[in-house]
């Protein structure tokens, strides 16, 4: 039997606590489960630092690209006798699945900035490269890993396969808003993935929803919506990314323009300092290892350093105020050179950070990051698109909403000797009744 | 205010996919959660290995320690106003809940066996030693941390205290249950808490359980059993534990008896190779240095030591098949031999693993690990052993299951390239009939 | 004691599917609960009809009353200590909780449009009356019933009372949100009530909420959106109701104008029908009673009588189209016309039926149905109206959208002889082209 | 097309609490679901008088019997290509599970033994008479009605058929547990049943479990005692049913041997009073009709009756005291003699109901009740019988468990004059020391 038809001899499930069981029939899919590129995801956390604010968050990538391949699978088993519905893509449909994580490191999105790198071309690059897993896609026929990463690149010609894994409403965002909502065990986050999946359709070049089926898309947006402001824009998680950023800054920094010595060579880090990571060194950085430099450079000289990273392995993080760019630069101003004058280095311990979100938007062709819309399936057959049927998603559709912080570490200020300059600081970030109480 | 008795301005909660929320008042409590000692937990997964089998079983010992406090809190409130109960002892109960687990290393149980450790030991001695959490302890008052340390030793006098963080029916093994089902996402695990807390009733010496709530902790007794040999003990699991202890093991041997160089020194693991670890090398060892070590040592030249290390890395773990010590100890020998002429090392990939557990016991004085049993109050007050009131619990009272099996590299013998040899082993492995399609 | 401070000897509790459980401690409530006209609300569905569209919800008011009751009970256990709550006022909320709907009577909708009642008229008959619920509340002190008559009359003087009662984020749509998600099963109708509960806070004349709480009554106002219009208006829930109607129409009909003799005295309706209800008649007309005249019904003599019956009891009902009125009107007269020469009586056969829903509304003064607004409590300490500060909420806030279908019995349609009127009235129904498929 | 094959042009769903969603694309199964015979269960409760202790317990026969339907429809897709299944008898087992329940009528088990009925009788006459639900299975083929109701009444040839509808792991035992536990609210009736249907296999004769499955199954067992001693023999459930016996006991025995005239005659009770009870009669005879009648004859002249039923109505039940025959025998005599002095007729207030269940039993062959044992399939394919292989299992099995208590109207007693009686009374229902406080 050719290889991409071989099928275990019995069914192999894995529990899940979201979907019940991931379900395994094709051999392709159960040995790409057990190659080292995937397995490593097991050692990268889905939602980086926010364990740190949510306890429960301490799942994995690997859970959630299991899940994404689960709804995937689950979505096919309906497409199977439909129209449009090309059985032939199946089986790549499920490994574009399972892998379109493939290439996340540690704390990917810190990681990505500091570094200047893009976890989706290492993805495509750990398909296509000298990998266990590109050489089990070989198999399956050649060119087959190109067209998985074309798949998960959204290149690919078929924009049905790819609408499947990438658009507004597809089996990536149904499994980790789900997913998050189960760590986190927050309330948001339920939608009825069973009914969305029902109302699914094939056609042409995208799937589309029964119009029937609108109020459980309603549902899944809103879940989107709460789920993106309460948990993973969480100000105190923002406050671990923004420590951790800046960690990264200040080893890059200190490597590169200081030429300071580090106590033990970070020889996993070198390659990023210097921007130059091969597919080797970037499969090598997971969390773990990243976690034990920071342990290590806890006990640098570099006071900063030790600091921030002190701060990140205990959970001493910084505090925030809201930020109003508009009204307040001239108070970002004056803060920076009260924070100087107070020995407290502003680029390491004043920071701005912003969060927004467009829950979901109409098409708007040729913008920088175009997004394909929902469209309903009406009862005659014809399309339209979602805001344009339903109160709520127009109501919330194509705006976009963001949100500023500054971050600071409140311990250090409250430890200033000089009474006035702290109380100068303090009048500044609580405003002059406020800050009283925080001072003492 | 004395420090024991301040409380936060407004109560401050953890959310927790299982009890719904953690919520904490006592400033005590909400500084020691802060300390580096306790934010360590967050580094240790509480089920070790087993996520290599229930993948969603990432959570950490910080989650669980949040939740054995959270019950105690819930028991205490209502306790309050109860005879019998004096609520002096409140903070003393809540501290030793939240910091009862606060000694557990990284895979504590393979840990412990290879470096002779004990998990026990050493949360003592962070509660008693040069740390944070002392430092806050004896804030409460001098000779605070000792008591707390007391009570989860299982010395402390007044018992009463001490049964509701050890015991068969205490907070630690309520929260782990469910803890542990909600993360594996297993049907198991599920009983009444709620309803077992409503009955639970101080009397002078131990916490009992009022007879109407009695089918609730039957419900909870049959939880713990499948949970033990549906999850905790599940062969895989096993399998990882097997392989774990063997790195650990060769890693000693290579740096004790050999006199090995490895290729960047294992300073984190010296202390523990040498059987002689301070509580500051201690505290340093989670589990991101250990993985660390072992992506590390998958490059080092000892063959043993690296094919272990990337099969725990990659979860290529070992098979295994059933074993009767009584009836097979022949075959043992025979495949020691047949191994050792093989080239595979007999010492480092046959093991012979065994799980057993007694899921209640009623009361053996003077027996090894004597185990306090359950007691129902009845109507008229007396005190009435669980297992002679309830069918169900006598039934598997004081009986003691053990399991074991035989675990070995499938992979490596199929790689065998003498046909006798090979087929010899799986003759004896699988019996004659079906070795033949292991072997293929 | 006095009877209104008199406790349970020991707590008792209520198994409840949504709340887990509901307590009761006050002899007052559990005295009220074993009333007659408490227990009457047993044999009352919550949802009349939707059983008949979501088999499972077949939920009684009996069920909601207890369960409004316990989340007041928690409210007032969060309220205790805080400023601007009187605790006198406790035991008189937990009444009021309870007895809120006391005077709902059978399928209420359609009675009440019929025979001209008023569930909200009977509710304070019934606690002011010659009723055992009246000589409780009377026991508590004199003129006690006449002050829980007020609360849920929301013309007490205490605004902060009738708040906890009625608002739109009150106990009572609190309750029946997640119960009636519980028993449909649908997956609409979560929220984070324990969230809600944790940031309600008393002022003199409302129950404001902290703003950090806003998310969650967000998500709740989405699912109280979200249950109208999936559960609540259903078209098929909508048929039985249209059904319903006309056969209480028809039985009063043939009673007062026509002067029908009916096989069996139709003794517990004869009341209604003369538009003249005492408290007593109304009390005996529970669903039972009512679904034992439809079983009669079905064999009486008057074909649209018992025709109707007949469908209501085996669930025989009407297909709906959309209709515009303001487009459709003169179809409708069409229709009308055409159904006249078919012998199938428009009066009672082809019916519009309007749903409409206010998801939220601020505050209008002086209209109708004034609809106190929900107030976030910002951190200084002003109050903010939720629609000011939530873009979702003010994305819905005052719109008010209306629904209307017009029902009628497909079956007869398609059993007409005469196919020209037949496709005549097809046509008009279904549009041309899609009229064919349902005459076939 | 055949109407045995014909299929709905789209599947019709109904959303279930307990299984999500049930599935329908028989046209053979939709209409069956439409007829007036299946359509009456919604009238009838699934558990009677349960509601009155568990108050969310009042979903209908309606609801279990899709669940049952829904389940085997969920095995059958499991069972399709698997060898010993025919999938012809597909169309036939899914009938057979939907309609098992047919023939229940109100609160069944008093109505039987009082009435001397037999639910399975009126089931199988249902399915074979003349009715809308015989006359759609007869289109299916001459004769298949016969088959249905011989799946249901065990005597059908194919015993793999029978088995999956009746036996000690089937489809009906599977969904009640669930769907009990879910109404009430009750945290035991948890098991995996998507692994159960996983590793359920069809041999020659039945259906087997593939021996990995089997702490599923243990769970399931467990589940089952569970929910029997704590939800369905609960005590306060049992008083209301001795009351409700005694009611039609009281009203036979006033029709059939006084000579009684009631104020409006109890038309629908007649032949069941008589002992002569058509299938027409059957039908009409819903838990509606009784309770109309039950609210009539609280107002009856007869004392007996009217108190009986004024106690059901409105929740006034007996009290119980724990009794044991063997030893109590005497007490019981000296009771019913006392109640007779004190004026209240032992027969209906003084009562002894005895529960008992088994809980799973293995093969007995030639006994009264046999019961199929549960076979596991073992790797080699051979069959084990459950009890051998699960200690738990074992322990419980074949152990018939009986509990007998005493049933008397306490607040009657209470009320007596007679001081010295009343004390002679209390004293042998609560022993010397007890009764005391449950006189005051």
């Amino acid at each position: 039997m050719a290889y991409k038809d071989d099928q275990l001899s019995e069914e192999k499930v894995f529990k899940d606590p979201v979907h019940r069981y991931v379900h395994v029939r094709d051999r392709v899919i159960w040995d790409l489960i057990a190659t080292p590129e995937f397995q490593r995801l097991r050692r990268i956390k889905q939602l980086g630092t926010t364990h740190l604010t949510f306890h429960g968050a301490e799942h994995s990538r690997f859970n959630h690209s299991l899940g994404v391949y689960e709804i995937v699978r689950r979505i096919l088993n309906n497409f199977k006798d439909r129209e449009h519905w090309n059985n032939e893509e199946r089986l790549l449909c499920l490994c574009a699945a399972l892998l379109h994580d493939l290439g996340h490191g540690p704390f990917s999105h810190s990681f990505e900035k500091v570094f200047k790198l893009d976890h989706e071309y290492f993805t495509q690059a750990i398909i296509v490269g000298d990998t266990k897993v590109n050489e089990i896609l070989e198999k399956v026929s050649p060119g087959f890993a190109r067209k998985v990463a074309d798949v998960i690149g959204k290149t690919y010609e078929d924009k049905l396969v790819v609408s499947l894994i990438s658009s507004q409403i597809d089996a990536d965002r149904m499994d980790y808003l789900q997913r998050d909502a189960y760590f986190t065990g927050v309330s948001y986050g339920h939608f009825d993935m069973e009914r969305i999946l029902r109302v699914m359709r094939p056609i042409e070049d995208q799937v589309v929803i029964k119009s029937t089926g609108m109020h459980a898309v309603e549902d899944y947006i809103m879940s989107r919506y709460q789920m993106y402001w309460q948990v993973y824009f969480h100000p105190v998680t923002r406050s671990a990314e923004v420590i951790l950023s800046k960690i990264l800054h200040r080893a890059k920094h200190l490597y590169q323009d200081v030429g300071y010595t580090f106590k033990l060579e970070p020889i996993h880090f070198i390659s990023f300092f210097e921007e130059d990571v091969s597919l080797e060194d970037y499969l090598k950085l997971d969390e773990s290892v990243v976690q034990y430099y920071f342990q290590l450079w806890q006990e640098e000289e570099d006071e900063i350093l030790s600091d921030l990273c002190e701060r990140f392995m205990n959970r001493r993080l910084f505090k925030y105020v809201e930020f109003n760019p508009n009204l307040q630069i001239n108070d970002l101003l004056e803060l920076t050179q009260l924070f100087m004058k107070a020995g407290i280095e502003p680029e390491y311990y004043l920071v701005v950070d912003s969060s927004s979100d467009l829950p979901y938007d109409f098409y708007r062709p040729g913008e920088e990051e175009e997004r394909l819309p929902i469209h309903l399936q009406m009862p005659n057959g014809s399309l339209k698109e979602l805001s344009r049927h339903s109160d709520i998603v127009e109501s919330i559709s194509g705006k976009k909403r963001t949100d500023h912080k500054l971050y600071f570490p409140l311990d250090k200020l409250k430890a200033l000797t000089d009474n006035g300059l702290k109380q100068q600081i303090m009048d500044i970030l609580y405003g002059q009744g406020e800050s009283r109480k925080n001072v003492n």
